[in-house]
């Protein structure tokens, strides 16, 4: 999987590591806690997605992905984010770069937040949804992509 | 395809025999017209399987299956219907079976409306959902259904 | 009050005369059971009315005016409509007039539905909202009509 | 009206002082900015108050009181939530009170957050609602107090 660069990981005591994700789909939802689409659409439709695949086919992962207002996302107010929101995946805070942009957010050439992006069983990036996308296609394409053979 | 028994289609010319469906994916929303959780939930479902899908991939059709109220809706009343609610999609009009419940949803055994009824590229029934079924689970379903191999 | 020509009243036994609402204020829901923002906006907010108000202040009731599809909307129909839509409040069907429009809706001068017509104590009509309008304004107005004085 | 102890003023250059709201309707919302109940139901609210009736006849305000996560919801953060949710009316930053609860939170006894509180022409509270409370109520109730007489 093309590497998160995390400063820090919330909401779990051992972070995935490239080696654990491969062989998964991996869905990582891409926000920043102060972003009105990403708690009113993106979140929900990441947790959507947990509660619709198998945690052994697809694994959901956050992004905090702060380019604005950092001083107002740190990583404590985001702990607090995420107990207030009930958001029980794993989240990595992205790491700063050498712009207002995180690391991670401009290694994936994200347009900002919320960006839902889809990994398949090798890693490699599939799909990268900035703004609102339905449920029902983000469903199809999961499903594409967990029925893909390995090695194909 | 299990057939369709339909004493009427509804926003069709052609409606569709068994032959027309094969090698395709159909969708089959089952409801009433004056059943509140079919206009508020199944219909608009249906309308985003349509919106979702290419139409050589997925058909979707209307069952208007009436079980209760036989007498308030008529094939006059669900075609001012259909056309108040926008709905473009071929309707089949359920045929009268021997008690109250048309034969249509008496052969496919639908325990209510609406129902959300899947067939596969070889006419079988793959899945019935009786009430709610979330969109992100039912965009996996459709896609799991096209990427099965002919003859598989 | 300006007269309802009813040809019917449903869910109720005792139909308001205009001597009932003498002394009320009266909240009126223009609909038509195939208009679906009578059924998405309308008709709700005047279940709403029924929650917030007590009865002795404020009296409910339903209009069914059918300006198109009058094949669709027959009474039998209605009466399947309320019970599957559980509305209690007594409803008026609007008595036939001279063109396609119903009598107490073009007495009234109704553009169209859903609207909300609000009665004060004297009877003198002092709202008509065709279309959507927000709850907030009309818990205000309501209230307003409730404080006046009688007489004023 | 009851004192605002507040260490701060947003989106003001003139906080009101008492002086200001005598006279007038002021509706506060009292709200924590990662409390999703405020996000997604108070605030709202706060702002249709807003659209439905006019300044000089209601004047509302928040009242941003921390009483949990403290080291998330400083300042800073509230100003980066407050343009990120384009929330533009004044809004008070609650004093540091005794224990975990504001002042101002604590001096007015409210139990949690978001709550709406209603003050009338001479500065009395009249209404504290804790939690949802339906617009249309809502509009009745500031209508109740615009109609009071000046002195009653």
């Amino acid at each position: 999987m093309t590497l998160i660069h995390a400063q820090e990981w919330l909401n779990t005591d051992s972070p995935p590591g490239p080696d654990d994700l491969k062989g998964r789909i991996v869905a990582v939802e891409a926000f920043q806690m102060l972003c009105p689409g990403c708690v009113s659409h993106g979140l929900p439709q990441a947790q959507r997605i947990r509660q619709t695949f198998r945690a052994e086919d697809v694994t959901v992962l956050g992004l905090h992905s702060v380019f604005e207002h950092h001083e107002a996302m740190t990583p404590v107010a985001l702990k607090a984010f995420l107990h207030e929101y009930r958001i029980r995946f794993p989240v990595a805070v992205d790491m700063p770069g050498k712009g207002p942009m995180p690391r991670t957010m401009s290694d994936w050439g994200l347009e900002g937040t919320p960006t839902l992006i889809l990994f398949d069983r090798q890693g490699r990036m599939r799909a990268r949804h900035f703004g609102q996308v339905p449920d029902m296609a983000v469903g199809g394409e999961i499903m594409q992509l967990m029925l893909e053979r390995e090695g194909s």
